[in-house]
């Protein structure tokens, strides 16, 4: 009854994911773990009591006690082990990205098309937020009629000093983009990125705050801002207008304080305590649905889609100007249920 | 003591603003209106002890009884009446637009530079909200760093099935203008336009709701919501994001009600609930400022600058692309404290 | 049509009436003053054009120059002011307490009910708060059925080290009592006095905070908690609980600021922040009412209602028990409209 | 590694425990049941691989294979199954009450005492809420200064038409009188009941809503408002005032919804949705405890603590008076971090 876990990657993220997969979920424990830093792969295992460490990620995969695997490794690497878990029918579990090119993830997306079945799920963690979820569920339930416009914002309080605008567009906008298809329910047809004024607190190479402008498929327009070192703390805000009316995220603080004249509430301090919750959820659901051996949670075709996304906000970056999403005709397999909810299963 | 005011046009906002000085502020008397419907002048001063009709604006400006003018007319009429106070020496609170071509504002920032003094007050009262101007004290107070970005939503209930796309951007999102000008101590370099999808509920010749993009001369970005037949309220909304904050106007509901198992606030019905306060505290303003001679609030230049805005924001409109602001040189007259602020005085 | 108003005690909140009067409100001019110093009232005339100083209130009361009265002299001196201005049958607007006895309250009932109409408004200026409105408003719409429990909190950031126990219970108290009688449409049966835990912040003769309770006619259940040392603001909070829902009076910052990992708005740092439209708005209704030959605003039974209640809290305080109110049958004159709402004219 | 756990009492909270520790949680497994009604545990147990149904609490309690037991049957039999752990050496969740009397809660602390360690958990499931561990996490970082008034409220929608005042007092009020002692980090010294108006939605036998005051033995005074038929939801409310500020729990809604001229937020329906996750985190800590040998939580000194101010609740509500609670000495073994907090451990 107890899912046995591989780990493919065991840096900060993967680590976190171990730790959440032995001490905080049910149903599930991290049977093996592999790392490109074969030492520090080891010493993870030290605290795993029936865990064992493999040589490659290959390795792992084939190991016969490994029922799913967790992908957070480098994201070159993804295509690769992906891949690999299809081929040996295993479900997996691949932080964003799902890979790093257009030509890799349809690569993957036709392996699973091959392999008749859901095997692969993208961590888009906000999916499983408490407050995005009770968005998509006001939404759909049309409290607000059809949704005409989505603002969204993403707020960090600071960055390393290389991360670089592309890296911006490629790794903090890409969550807005999901949350976007998701929540409206369409795909991305074109992107196109705005220099607003940019702050002192951003290094040379970086210029924040962005804007990326997204045209959905179905006319809805997203606006996507981000400013990665706003100093004030991590703030994650979303509002759909719709034809009749908003929905907006709630403030998260849980707690009012009244003092020197003002009354207010915290703004959380970085990703991890705003997410924490989402990753969990996210986690449990792929636990039990991989242990009924069944797919669940954001699709390869999320993963597909994301990326070609992304891609053409670096274009549309490059170029100064508008740039067109192009994709594939959508399988079967991913219609309709897979990437409508985050709890859709196959 | 008592400010004589003269009144030309007396439709709808003529007659608010007559109550106005007769019966809500201090130190102003109605002396005199006009009206190109001379019955209904007729009618409106059978209600106000003392005054009398004139058969013409011209005339009414040249009684040596009147004060002070408050233009209150058909748009195409306004500069007419600015250049006759402006010659006759009288204070004149004229309602937006200041006038409907940049020639005519042209003429009339021309005019008041010759008079050597200012004598044009412009009606954008949202300067003198309690939410703006809270929103402008601390952010001139440095509470959030620089400015970078400024989103701006305006939202009505609905609009009469005869408005246009044209008409939202020059008489809905002229006063997003103002305000972006104003708070950002900056002018307008470019505008463009975007066209999410449309609600089912507006009439056929109408893009609504529509999203206007403003680079400020200083670069920040301004984006503006326009959504005129939003259903849930009059709702205006208004974030600046800053280099280490942001400011946000607040809900304006003035209890919180729990019951069938929510809670919340009542969102203002149309513009008037919203602005009467500003209304009622830019006429004071203006009063207290004409009484003593002195001028005060939005000046000629703000006219200017609005109709080159929207008149930026018609050619984006009609070309698909974006379109560039090309002001005059600012005279003197207006530099600096003129156009900083509500308050400021020559 | 302008009503010339005498004024009867010129120290810190005679003078801000003064001001309101002369430069705020429409239809009012200060005809008349008078000062228990009056070196005081004769600079106070300085500023006033057309104004006389008299030797005393029966003088000012007595110039047939003056059309209707302020009393805001000390209050041990309400009662005599009062009752010539029913005598002389001048609208009177009477700074709280209507008087400082219960006898004395009864003189003035009984005088005005001989004259056999109301004279008398007296100053709970709160009934003219936006958000007691809304909240009276809402109650009396039924939104949330019958009133069961009314929690007030009147909170002050300091207090000068004079103010003793008994002073809060009579100057501070006396404003929830009359909005308790306004709101819940009833009358006070009994009051209890409960000593919380000390703060270190007030002075040595004053138990602080303190929390009143009364019990009203209705059943309905008040609780009152008056804390004025409380250093971070000045914070009014009321809440009703309904059977089937609550009214809360809403936060009244105009903008959030979002900083330093907090989110938040301003509180009022005094009476004068929070109440100053209520006392504008009041005054105006006043002024209207008076100029119109009528009465309006709490009357002379809400003044006598609330020293009934103020000296039962006196009492329960100094017995530690429970003190119950005991009034005399309100004269018709007083019902129902007069002192149901805040706009009730006679 | 995984903790063993039995249940005595598979009612409603019973299975929710079951379904908690099986399918939420990590490290713990129902091991084995039972119930008075033993149909019941079977049927419970069939859904349970591995688990086995004994036929009393005892035979429970003695199995070699079960390592901590959760009591969740009827609270008169709490009171022998705590004793029969303790005597086991094994840890025991209990739910609230610790014992329905006074002498039964000493015989628990005297035999936890005579272990020598402490052993039982009580169900106080409040101190593991976001909400009030912030407020706690605040209030002792002294942020507000020394507390002096904590204002509770407990407002359920409806509850079944048998539940008496003095139920209200023993099963509801408690979790507020816990919550003040591990708020205020102080004994109740006294508790008072006051009568509000009753609402027409109560039963007959149930006076409601109940104002429940507590004196703290540190001078702080707790107001709790017990509201059970307030059909707009189920709203846990709670405001700590200290000498600089105040405390508030915020609301829980996870967006905010624009419509129909209103804003507004979700108001949990039930205790389920409210507490859900407090419940999860409770168990998790007491999982992670006992697998460690190790005891957290509320003590058996709260649980009778609790059931001492409940008694004297029932005694003032009987008397219409106040009634002082007098406790034994507190053991050493209970002081000082084991009552203090709800991350304590021995």
């Amino acid at each position: 009854m107890t899912l046995n876990v591989g780990v493919i990657g065991v840096g900060m993220i993967g680590q976190d994911h171990i730790r959440r997969l032995t001490h905080v979920l049910s149903g599930s424990r991290v049977a093996a773990v592999t790392d490109v830093d074969l030492d520090r792969a080891k010493s993870v295992v030290d605290n795993l009591p029936g865990a064992r460490v493999h040589q490659s990620g290959q390795d792992l995969i084939g190991d016969d006690d490994v029922d799913a695997v967790v992908v957070a490794s480098w994201g070159p690497t993804h295509e690769e082990y992906v891949l690999a878990c299809i081929e040996a029918g295993k479900q997996v579990f691949c932080e964003k990205p799902l890979a790093t090119t257009r030509e890799a993830c349809e690569r993957i997306v036709d392996a699973e098309v091959a392999a008749g079945r859901r095997l692969v799920m993208v961590g888009f963690m906000r999916r499983y937020d408490d407050g995005y979820r009770a968005m998509k569920e006001a939404l759909d339930a049309g409290e607000i009629g059809a949704p005409l416009i989505f603002h969204s914002a993403h707020r960090n309080p600071a960055v390393p000093p290389n991360v670089t605008t592309e890296g911006v567009i490629v790794d903090t906008c890409v969550h807005d983009i999901d949350v976007a298809r998701w929540l409206l329910d369409s795909e991305v047809a074109a992107a196109q990125l705005l220099k607003p004024r940019r702050t002192s607190l951003a290094a040379e190479n970086l210029h924040d705050p962005l804007v990326m402008l997204l045209e959905m498929a179905n006319g809805v327009l997203v606006d996507i801002e981000a400013a990665v070192n706003v100093a004030y703390g991590y703030d994650i805000r979303g509002e759909v207008l719709g034809e009749t009316g908003t929905i907006e995220l709630a403030e998260t603080n849980k707690v009012v304080v009244k003092r020197d004249g003002r009354y207010g509430g915290r703004v959380p301090s970085d990703w991890r305590e705003r997410f924490l919750r989402a990753y969990d959820i996210e986690f449990q659901e792929w636990i039990n649905a991989a242990a009924a051996g069944r797919s669940t949670g954001p699709s390869s075709w999320d993963g597909y889609a994301a990326t070609l996304v992304t891609d053409a906000g670096l274009a549309a970056w490059a170029s100064g100007g508008r740039a067109e999403v192009s994709m594939r005709q959508k399988p079967d397999l991913y219609s309709p249920a897979t990437s409508g909810g985050a709890t859709g299963t196959d």
